[in-house]
């Protein structure tokens, strides 16, 4: 993972022996991707696993036997004498497949009180063994590409992400503030003043993904590399902070409609949004509710748990705007020395629209389903997130949410036009 | 409990060594009946606790927190020295006292992984110890009541049969159909002719709860005692069933609006109603999902799981009407030898709205809100069914439930009007 | 009519003229009835014939329309050669009537620009024109009876009533605060300290309609006469007051749960009540907005647009309870003299479910839709309104409407229960 | 308007006569502009300006009254003396305009009964002999500019394309199927073999509106004019036709979630589209509604009434995409010959999201308002459609919608990529 960040804490527990996906043999990649699914459920409770919290979040256990899932159907299920063993998760597994076949419904993955977990530890044993065979097989490229085994893993990384905030979602809703983990600090050192990376001239540059530079996987939303105009401009070279977001707060950003989109505005008034998510004012000032339970908001920290809407507002309060996703990415590129928190901090909300590259062409099959179709009414976001697992974010990555979202760990990176 | 059903299967299992409410000492008393709800939650995996699979459904967990709550609220805080061991279970466990405190909002108790079922059991049993000890005082009588005991005991039977219903329901969602217990079959011993009970004249009869015949304890609401007018009518010695509903659906019955009250009709037309609750139509014919799994509709059982606004279209259908609560009460009373299937089958709906008898008044207190609040929009059923704890019914007990309600265990009696 | 109250102001305009169904010739009732429609229009634009400020309100020109189409679906059509000329109005102006062929969805009648006012009028006059030969030919009977006349008349006179309530809403959601009436003035005369009227005994009595004492006509509902058991009680002889009722709202009587249903409690939560429906609180106190415009409110006045949950709950605090429809019927029939507001007042909410009466049967047919399948859900109300038609009302009339409803013109009579 | 197709029927009776906002003078301008508003008027009843059929359309009495208002607003309050004769309507026809106060909320409007549409055109009437004296003033420029006065025209330009929209929403949920003008024939000429405009090789290619060749007056949108890099690709030179889109409803479009973006098929789903808005599958095959009534679908008239979502997936189906705006701008300005249907014919969805241009600046105050705080969520249109003034579109204008939209006259060119 490209970080400079120091991370400690949290990240160190969930990170230790992390893959890196680009060295390890194709089995080493397997197993340790997997085992880190498992390390992040070490300090659940059987019911932890169950509760879907809202329709956007997934049960634990959904997360684990959705990623098996996964192998069985675009791996596994090539061999040509290969059985599952439970029919019947095709089904409850498959999250948005159409071309696999039958989904059980998103929002209803909380009605489930079986397979026990019990019974999805064991699936993934199940998988898991007959990967390993597959893997240690000669002709196991004639039988699945590195490229859909790397699409696995990384999707099965995305999987490991999304549990913690779903996890955090889960905690959340509880008055009893369960703790996941006290070694869970999701803060960041102190930050200095702001400076800001100028590109004081019109460009072309080519971005999107390269695989001499960039390693060995993309997504298929990275591709294909094209030239790409930048406007002059310059952009932060840190994230917002919490203590800068709460002078928003304080000044009434969210009670003047001007500095909101108008769709923004209407989220605001509706959901009644007072600060980011998560925030709680109490007697003894603002606190935050993390994945260490309920903490005193650090003013040095990046604020996290804001919206698109929000970003943008706050961005229009600073007089500034957030970068498109090429500006974030050239300066990366460019200036990847000054741009310390670009990585394994917050997703940063870029002002670009999701939308395929030119002459962008989703794969044949299931797996094209895997990003074209969500190219709609979405933002892209840049970077990656202390919930990132190690190795998985890289400087051409897309992550991508719609602009009311909140319960990912996403912040706020300024930039501004230049003359 | 007054019922000469031979019962067997799942009853044997879920009533062997229930509670006599009237003869046993109170501390034994208590005890049989916290054991038995123990005994509900045996075949359970721990994720079955935890599901909430519609509003008016409780997670099984919760169900045994609260009826805990209830006891611990109710007489161990009349204890001046009592300190609840965990405080903050006053509020997520209390369901609709409003004079006791802040409540969890009921549609939300899915959300809830914490405390664990484990720490529920660990609850139950120190609130079980202190009970214990307390009934053992001497002066047991100035501290709680002889009527609040029975309130707390008959208020954790009415969770045992919910509980079941509940957790029918859960399973009812989950594509794997699972099996509560094999041995929990919910049909009945083969049924004869209809035959008529008449009551040919005018007559004013006593009715209500009357301590010197009918035992120990009632709810509020089948109080005062008072004289109600019965016009000339015959009641059905017996329940409709499955084949006699099967007929009601072939001649088109819910395709038919003349049958159905206009707030039915709504309810058929937008809810896409066609069979009663857990019916399914496949290619081997009916069948139906039951704690035994699913299983082919058995045309002698006595139909299950229809709303007040089925059983009201079928009577119609049938050239009859629903007996009043008064009918029913009187007929059972006088004619309990005909009446075979009065009790441990199906909660029988009646035409009655749920209302107050003549001089109700709600006790004062927190125990005040247990019935009368809920006296509007409601049916009143009389009997009771196959997942009522023993010793629970008695003649003059009013259910009672909202007219599209199903699923619960509740069936249909016919009644007619005489010249 | 059979109210004694000093009618005045809104009431002589809306009234002189107006028919008695009782003793004139059926041409001339039938003339009267379908004028009083026109008067009521008087003061309309064309526009605001046309809105449906919510699902429950129906524009006034469908109100105009439904009533003729009813006259010609019901009599007309009896005649061999009789050609709508308009049979499209045939789907767009039944109501409810499942047997008379498809209905244009209630909550989108306000969508319909067309048929014009104009073209409204026109197909009253053209139906009235086709009626009032029907109603001089020597063979009408043979044709249509006086029963079925008698109804299409009662049946306008409540869509009279509903034109005036639903008015009054539209106008409510009107910034601009437009009146209908200048000369509107629904306050009644000063009242003086209530009065018990005392029915110390249990007794038997006869209730419903009676040919012979209450005259030519009645809706199904008012039927068999029937015995009724009433127990000891007292009703008041007069209507509850504004000033009463600013009492309960002032002594917090909706921010307490105690005084009301559960049902209740909700609604006041969820539609966020703190006084009757049109009540708005200004820096110069109470108004209320009213046919006449906003006017201050009337602490003499008997409140109005309350809902049962709100009549019972002040009930509670009163530490009274409602009168049963019985209570209610009697009362007025032994003691009219007293009960001077019984009629021309407020519609007046009892304990009642609206339940059939012993042995009703609705009629066979299209007429059998009128009353028996609302008979479910809702609270019966007695007397009648200032907005009431005279002639319509009745002792035994029985008007129904659900508990959370108040844009009718409502009120509360209070009773008690005696030793 | 910059359009070469052969207009007839309806498009003569509604643009005859229009303005030509760059030629005339300023009064003349405004005048005919107004003027044209009451031509669209003249089929209309008075009950046809009060429906609103959906949260989406506004009654034709508040376009009126909302346009009035923007002058009056902007135009005669700079005026020292003016005072509004109705300061209510301040409140009642804002649409949006935070900075200027309150509004009355938008899905409310059609329940407005007063003020009548005769008073509405009082207003318009009050407004326009206003506006008249203050054009007329030789120090005009310093109270109001050229450039407000321009957006006042064109924003009511805009507001008559809505107008014929809404009324054929508002008509079309009237079984009576109303006829706003037989005249209105919206089919266009037969097409004749698709033939596609190439552009080769990269380029890049100055967008957005330029003053010197494109006339005097753009929205905030148009701007700032600067450079966009293009792909190769080709672009159709006419509009998909109905008959070309039957043939992917006669394919199974609308049942294969292959050819849809994933919020299109969960709309598909919820919507239960199975074509076109406004076309009828009857037994004398497909009709559509239109302003003319019911015609038999044109297969040789270019589809319409399609959302994005559904241009997007006849496009994959096609094989091809959907031109990007600046494509499509290209496209126009250099082949303007045969782009012959770019205008006066269906607004075309592009693949662009609408975002703002590089260095976009809102304009300060209200008219800020206008365009910016919608950049969200919706998705770019070029072109013009029948129901637009003449004279109103341009090159470079940008018109926007949601995915979802399907109200409005919009169509569906295509595109494809080159190598």
């Amino acid at each position: 993972m490209e970080t400079g960040a120091d991370l400690d804490g949290f990240e160190r527990v969930l990170r230790r022996g992390n893959v890196s996906l680009v060295s390890d043999s194709m089995l080493d990649a397997y197993r340790r991707v997997r085992e880190h699914s498992r390390k992040i459920c070490a300090p659940l409770e059987t019911e932890d696993y169950v509760i879907q919290s809202m329709p956007d979040v997934s049960p634990t256990r959904w997360h684990l036997a959705h990623t098996t899932w996964f192998f069985e159907t675009f791996c596994l299920k090539n061999l040509p004498d290969y059985e599952p063993e439970q029919p019947a998760f095709e089904v409850l597994f498959n999250s948005y497949y159409n071309s696999v076949g039958e989904q059980f419904p998103r929002d209803r993955r909380g009605l489930l009180s079986r397979p026990t977990v019990a019974e999805v530890w064991r699936y993934r044993d199940q998988v898991d063994e007959a990967m390993f065979e597959l893997l240690a097989r000669s002709d196991r490229d004639s039988i699945v590409t590195d490229e859909v085994l790397r699409t696995g893993m990384n999707h099965e990384q995305q999987h490991q992400e999304l549990m913690l905030t779903d996890l955090l979602h889960v905690f959340s809703c509880n008055p009893l503030h369960p703790v996941y983990c006290d070694d869970a600090v999701t803060d960041c050192d102190p930050v200095e003043e702001v400076r800001w990376i100028e590109s004081p001239v019109e460009r072309i540059e080519p971005v999107g993904f390269d695989e001499s530079s960039h390693g060995l996987f993309c997504f298929d939303n990275e591709l294909p590399r094209h030239r790409a105009l930048l406007s002059p401009h310059a952009i932060a070279n840190r994230l917002v902070t919490n203590g800068e977001y709460l002078e928003f707060i304080e000044d009434g950003g969210y009670d003047d409609p001007s500095y909101w989109l108008s769709a923004g505005w209407a989220t605001v008034q509706s959901e009644g949004w007072r600060a980011p998510m998560y925030w709680h004012l109490g007697e003894e000032g603002w606190h935050q509710f993390t994945l260490a339970g309920l903490r005193p908001v650090d003013e040095k920290a990046p604020v996290c748990h804001v919206s698109y809407f929000e970003a943008d507002a706050f961005a229009r309060w600073s007089g500034c705007r957030l970068p498109t996703e090429f500006e974030w990415e050239i300066a990366v590129r460019d200036s990847r020395e000054s741009m310390i928190d670009a990585f394994g901090t917050r997703w940063q909300w870029t002002a670009s629209d999701y939308a395929p590259y030119p002459k962008y062409a989703a794969p044949e099959g299931a797996i094209g389903e895997y990003n074209g179709k969500f190219m709609c009414g979405q933002k892209v976001l840049r970077g990656s997130s202390v919930a990132t697992p190690e190795g998985h974010a890289r400087l051409t990555y897309r992550n991508f949410f719609p602009p009311s979202m909140r319960w990912q760990f996403c912040g706020i990176r300024l930039a501004t036009d230049l003359e």
